[in-house]
């Protein structure tokens, strides 16, 4: 009895692929610095858990499958706060941004046609390009430049008679990268001379450093017909485990489809639409504290990688990710090199590979992902191993 | 800009889709008892509106992939109960029930592929093999027998080289069916013989009357590898809203694939599965008190049916659904026809038209399915009005 191809072929997560010798590290009384995880250890809003403690419904029903009406409702205040203009129909409540990504998936691709979508690149789209059935063909950028896009005529270049659709993470996991106001215009000029969509995968709007200013593919003119958006609750305010997302178009066609896609999987969680309803009222300082701790946070990561000889990387504007081009042939090794055999006072750090987040094979062997997820205490002690644990590698290997 | 094929060829809700004239009945005052729809109206439990209620971590955190360690744990000795062995590592939790189809079908089926599914099925079935490329195709049951599985040979003359697995719903929605332990031993057999899977949905395990016994396609003896049990919580502890399910199986190669799906996507919601964690500790009184219930709604149900002349229905053994076939050539007509045209002192009633349920074309067209998810003096009412209704449509049509 065989498997499909599809079970075979989904990539495992390199994310975790390398947890057994983080777990082999702790029994050996060695405790391990996690920047492999996006994971934030911010506290999620009091409000926030409040409406957890006052569900007074007497039945967990069912909610609508586009999602609870008073939700929908807010998320209209929400955006329209960001400049994104919609209404509640523009809207369907997902079981977080996954969800999302992948009714988008399905409703503008059919099997074996492609979405571009720049690496390197959250890694879980390749599962969702399997589940659907669909193809990433990656737009390659570079560490040298901070992961910025490449010029029109690159990016046209890829596109075939099966692409329908670029999609972009903005600002970018795992790069930090933010894309300019004039980058996403280009992009959707780029898309609507070439008939497709654009899917624009914000769930890091808010993460945002020095004043930048988030340009959301809402905000391009004439272009509506052309734009997903999909968002979720999960980093914005530290409630990963609510699983609640959204998708939005003001494409009425794309709408009506994905609410089929929807009407399937009859609603997401209830409880938990109720609980994020609760953040949209959340007030703006809560989202400001937040900013200040992660640029705090980021500085320091780059300040520490700045000091290491021969590194390359540009200081990412936003997200809580770095991707750093490391003078080593492989970046994994160096991981498990690290939880294996490295430790300063019984303790070491953990980074993600960043090779599994490309799909051209080959690239990005040299370099990891740093989540900057830990206080500033601990971030400090993190990245000072992490200096030393490189210095000790380069010098042993 | 075209959307794909499926977006455009995903069946509508049909339980859904004759919403609007309730809508219409309803702003004319007319009040409408539901008995199109599986919300039940029992109470959830306390002890899991406790669980909500009594959340006390920071952080509301990204949940492991395959579930919250706890809840696998007592999984294993709710199953141990119902005479079902596994450990927890035959366990990953799914975001409801549809999660664990999506998954069977991914894991199972490359695109084009099929499933073997009894007829009339779960609709929704429908939406999950359009998201996976999928085909089903229909085994067809009889109301005149009640819904039972044919025999041998007309199973296995529906399988052909495509053909993946069989899905049985047991106890079934929208047939209320519960299939014997010899009919399901038989299918095991098929199954066994001809190396394919049997995915078995079970999530109305416990809607089960007259005494009747359930048999799991996990009681099979020797037919580990080929067994696939989806579950969930939501009709269990009348938690539609939790959307916690889960998809199990002894075939580890089956499991380990399973996961890499699960990562995808990354978990869960981490709250419910907590609330779902309580709901198996509660006394057995909790789901005695339930079939009780049910039952005599059920024989509320049948009785009145009873009453009508020249309806074909078998006294459902499980779940809380009844299709009956009626002595009336369309029985959407009919429905609408209820919801625009027929009250008693203001009074009418909504059912679900079968032939949604069938992917066959043509079948089903004069069955509808009734719900029985309201309190005995309701549904006394509702199916008054059902029985004058239908005496009054088939004396003016």
């Amino acid at each position: 009895m065989d498997l499909s191809k599809r079970a075979l072929e989904i990539q495992a997560s390199p994310i975790r692929k390398l947890m057994p010798y983080a777990g082999t590290a702790k029994r050996k009384g060695v405790s391990v610095y996690h920047l492999n995880i996006g994971q934030p250890d911010i506290d999620t809003p009091e409000e926030m858990i409040r409406v957890y403690h006052e569900f007074s419904e007497k039945v967990l029903a069912y909610g609508p499958s586009q999602g609870l009406d008073v939700y929908r409702h807010s998320l209209v205040s929400y955006y329209a706060k960001h400049n994104i203009n919609i209404d509640e129909s523009d809207i369907i409540v997902t079981t977080a941004g996954s969800e999302a990504i992948i009714f988008a998936m399905l409703v503008i691709c059919n099997e074996g046609e492609e979405v571009i979508v720049p690496e390197p690149f959250y890694t879980n789209y390749n599962g969702f390009a399997t589940m659907t059935s669909i193809n990433i063909k990656p737009l390659t950028t570079y560490a040298e430049n901070g992961f910025q896009l490449p010029n029109d005529a690159t990016i046209e270049a890829l596109i075939g008679p099966k692409t329908k659709a670029i999609m972009l993470c903005n600002p970018g996991n795992p790069t930090g990268t933010v894309y300019s106001q004039e980058d996403i215009f280009r992009v959707a000029a780029i898309a609507k001379k070439h008939d497709i969509f654009v899917i624009s995968d914000e769930v890091y709007r808010e993460f945002i450093y020095d004043g930048a200013v988030h340009t959301s593919i809402m905000h391009v003119p004439d272009f509506e017909d052309n734009a997903v958006l999909v968002d979720s609750v999960s980093k914005r305010y530290s409630a990963c485990g609510a699983r609640i997302g959204c998708i939005i178009s003001k494409n009425k066609t794309l709408m009506e489809a994905t609410l089929k896609f929807a009407q399937a999987r009859l609603c997401p969680p209830t409880i938990d639409q109720l609980a994020a309803n609760a953040c949209v009222y959340l007030d703006d300082s809560y989202i400001e504290a937040i900013q200040q701790e992660y640029q705090k946070r980021r500085d320091l990561v780059f300040d520490q990688l700045m000091q290491i000889p021969d590194v390359v990387c540009r200081k990412p504007e936003g997200a809580f990710y770095i991707v750093v081009k490391l003078p080593i042939a492989n970046a994994e090794d160096f991981v498990i090199w690290l939880l294996t055999e490295f430790s300063i006072d019984n303790e070491t750090v953990m980074a993600a590979p960043a090779e599994g987040f490309y799909a051209t094979p080959g690239l990005g062997r040299d370099e990891l992902r740093l989540a900057y997820i830990l206080n500033e205490q601990d971030l400090t002690k993190a990245m000072t191993i992490f200096r030393k644990g490189l210095a000790e590698y380069i010098r042993t290997h």
